[in-house]
């Protein structure tokens, strides 16, 4: 089965590549009568979109999302809706040196190798690009689990730098160009990823999402687990390398007793004392939050020339000009943001189906 | 669509519970005329098997599997596979502390949300018992990927023991308990499990795993990367909390130049000159090893006591007796194997449908 | 993704072979809480057991049937549901005369292009043994449906003899050895079908099916609509070669004004004044009841000799001997109610996911 | 799982209403490297366009196919194939006597049902429109399938008025309104249908398509047999009411020894003495021609009033005026073709995927 769909219930398939006429996608599963229009799309593509401050790439994209179908006078029809965004600035610039060159760290040599054939134009399907759609369909998955589930995530990490957790406030993120929670450590990232960029170089970042007010029950056992897709959704974002849940690698080092998330009553209810499971027991949602972490790789794309080999099997240099992130952890925020909003709806859906 | 289904070509489909008659699973998708008999798979199974030393748990379980179908004169026909394992062991012992008490960390709480309805008796469905059924569907993966390819994992963090990197010996691990590459630590291990075990405790661990002989191509773009694919087949295992690809978390602090893999031509190919993609690139397989971690969590059935509610909401205590693992990361050694291979196996079947 | 999976939701995944240790399934997507035991599951089964009359093979086999999980104190628990079957009455015969011969009318030839490989013993995979298991996975998916949707199948047409519709009753149908609706009609089918069967020969027939009691809402638009998946469910069982949803292949010669399904209120509610359309609109169910129809063709296995070549290139002469149906359409009646039966469960999950 | 994606490796998933501002499908699972552009796809579909006789709908659309994504060069690339197709000629007539009134033999009182919501403009998702983007991805299967599969179809019955088949000329197909085969039936159909037309009614009719050069092994044991998955392509088309391979229902009335397809050697390869199989044989192909048929019926929207209900309650007549086709088998033929082309397209990369 082909790869580009993403879900079994609210399904998501995509198409386009970062220089071709347009990219797009469709999203079918979608309960009808939701309310929905482009603007509620439109709101978090803009959160995503490039060239907003000096830490991201300068490319100048609008992304304007136009709804094709499956939605009528303003409600979902419970048929497949229909996304496009053009592309804009694809820049008609020479692709000389990466057309024959593999650029490190990019899957121009993997893509050749499956392929036989590749569209090295801005990195073709390849292209964080794609990005755009997948936050797209996270907007339309918001509207699916509604408002009593808040997805938000935040950068929490750039090269050795991390918050103090202690400063954790939701309020900063959409306050600094960094989606970063803590308002000193905003401050001190800003010039040291000056000085990055400075360098002709890049660095890697971490990020941590929280779904807040998902219900019991969501995840299935063995194969499907809710850790496993949000696994899935998070490891199939560009440049992510590492995933964890709750208390994530820690756990190596933790001791049964004190890894065990103890139980008391409160207000009638059973509750939990802690929460290193990540929200996540056997698979299937506990009704806490939802935690869970990725790491993004730095940029590959860098001035600072690299070691390579030509699709003629020469030695030679590559270095990349131009318009491209220093920390490419940034923008994933709102994409990490939208995986998990499509991992929980799509979980929701199937949980209606067996258990109504 | 339900979740006790892995892989798209080669698909396996697993049933049973810990306590019932049997457990079990059907292969599809293999292809015709791979030499397969019952050894083949039992051979992995032993591997898995409880009991084998004072390090894991002692129940007493066989595990001899069946096939059941799919096979004819010692060739697979290409028709599906079904593989049976009866359950022996099943003490018929006192169930009514876990019946009606959550035990912190255990899938009891999520499942009764979920269902309305458990099957208590030794975790039921959420028995990690269902991993012999990995194990061997692992066994039938091999066969599909042949001996160029070779799948190996290891234990290499206990609490906070890690092997030394440069004592590392593949030979070494098949001759300790721990499945450990490194003599020195395995030695050091014994007593500090022994000292674990005494204290009614449990530690967690990390397994690290490599497929070499992996040809490039293998994954897609977007959603169904490889790496995507390895990332949900490992969080899918009981009791894992964080997944890396190649250099995994510590991306976070890397450079740009520094966590490039160059590329120089070698022997007249193209050659890379380090491994932080951990063998993916875009998604798909570059030829190079495939590496990936993975951390466990101690073991949640502990005798030390644990509070907790009961399903009459009461406030109460808990304590395991039995036969458990003190470090599940051991016997998880085997099925982070299992998992592997049938992601590769997976696309390598839908690297050969599209791409001949 | 390999074909031995029927469904979305509820999903049922088969293997075995005819002359194998056991054939089974494993049902996957069943809502928790659903009263279930072997008997009820037995009971449909023993309405597809050959050996019943001597219209029907003479092979005895028990079909036995047991549950390996997914049932708890008499309830199902949500998870995988295994059936097995051992196979009983394999007859060590002696199978040299089909091992190399391809059988007309038989996947003898194909299943070897395909494959390569066969396992000649009773057909292998090919045979209808495994109908048995679609059968037990039907009986699960009336449970999933519910008192109030009934499906029920008849024979109405052996050879160029049908039944006088005007004599339908549903009470005779289990009266008779060939699921006849018309009492008439049955009298003179023994007869009939002892001549067939002395002359060495087989004959083909037709079966109806009708679900009542289905509500409005089932299927989806375009691709999976329900009277689609119906076509397929049918159009699945062995022998079948022709499939129509209400009116049928008679459309071809009606006017429009003639086939409309025209409406009327009634006691308050939309009723319709036909019911050309088999209970499906735009793929969708209409509350109607479902009506569908399909052709099973003769038995290919017949004692009269035929011409083929075998293996070797040779041309010869085959005849079959042994315990075989002449008219294979008798014993498909439970298995047609069985196929729609999984088909309407799936899509009544369907729709609870997407529509709630 | 959404009902808006066919095929498993060979994937299409559509989208779009008649009236909304286009429709689309992106096309996964292409192999790389096939030559590919938007004159290829506009052919199939000027076939299928309206207008273009009196005997077809009078609608003006020039349906111009738009490839987004997955060509470079003129070569796919194995990335997905994004198609879009501009609504032009959507009259912005009034709808008001078919938004609140069921039209018999339609969508609207289903959709209405499960959705509680419907598009009414031009039928919305469940206008036939949604056939064009079958015919495009039709376009496409050939093109995977390759210059030695031929897929053709033909209308071989309008009404009760039957080709002979003696007369059957692929030729001829092209030359006359009707897809016809038969120039002496065609020269009649012309008059018949006039009649029809000009008493405001419609009439149904039966489309057979052959599909020659199909390799032996396609599809699959037990479920997704290739006649299966042939009766779901072509039931899932609009008005489609039933479905035959081969023989089909006539099967019915033959006995064993004449429905057999006898083998004899020819040229050193086994031959078939006839084709009652249609092609398939244990639900995989023979090698032989395959060959269905399927019934149309009577276009539902018809100037001729008949009775129906509103959304209030209210007893209700309704006739439609407008540029509807008096026989929808017409431009059907070119979407049963398409149908077949992307089921045999699927099932070539499913056996490339499991046999090599």
């Amino acid at each position: 089965m082909p790869g580009n769909t993403f879900g079994r219930l609210f399904r998501v398939t995509s198409f386009g590549e970062s220089h071709g006429p347009a990219i797009g996608c469709v999203i079918d599963g979608t309960p009808p009568k939701i309310p929905l229009c482009e603007r509620d799309i439109q709101l978090h593509l803009d959160r995503r979109r490039p060239g907003q401050s000096r830490h991201t790439s300068q490319r100048n994209e609008m992304d304007r999302v136009r709804i094709l179908s499956g939605v009528f006078e303003g409600l979902t029809t419970g048929t497949p809706i229909g996304l496009l965004i053009d592309n804009e600035d694809t820049r008609s610039k020479d692709y000389d040196d990466i057309k024959d060159k593999f650029r490190p760290g990019h899957a121009d040599y993997s893509y050749l190798q499956k392929y036989g054939i590749r569209d090295y134009r801005g990195g073709g399907r390849a292209s964080a690009r794609e990005t755009a759609m997948r936050v797209a369909a996270g907007a339309v998955a918001r509207k699916v689990l509604g408002d009593e589930v808040t997805v938000r995530a935040a950068l929490v990490q750039i090269g050795e730098h991390r918050i103090n957790r202690d400063n954790w406030d939701w309020q900063e993120v959409a306050r600094n160009p960094f989606w970063c929670p803590d308002e000193n450590a905003a401050q001190m990232w800003g010039d040291y990823l000056d000085g990055i960029r400075k360098q002709g170089s890049s660095i890697g970042g971490v990020v941590e999402v929280v779904a807040s007010g998902v219900k019991a029950g969501l995840g299935e056992p063995v194969f499907d687990r809710l850790d496993a897709d949000i696994a899935k959704a998070l490891m199939s974002i560009p440049a992510v390398k590492g995933i964890e849940i709750g208390t994530g690698f820690q756990v190596a080092e933790k001791t049964g007793p004190d890894n065990a998330d103890e139980m008391r009553m409160k207000d009638g209810k059973p509750a939990f004392l802690a929460n290193n499971a990540g929200g996540v027991l056997g698979g299937i949602s506990s009704g806490q939050d939802i935690v869970a972490r990725c790491a993004f790789k730095p940029t590959s794309s860098i001035p600072v020339a690299r070691k390579t080999v030509d699709t003629s099997g020469n030695d030679v240099e590559i270095s990349t000009k131009g318009r491209h992130d220093p920390c490419v952890g940034i923008r994933g925020v709102p994409v990490v943001e939208a995986m998990i909003a499509m991992v929980l709806a799509d979980h929701s859906l199937r949980l209606r189906a067996q258990c109504g």
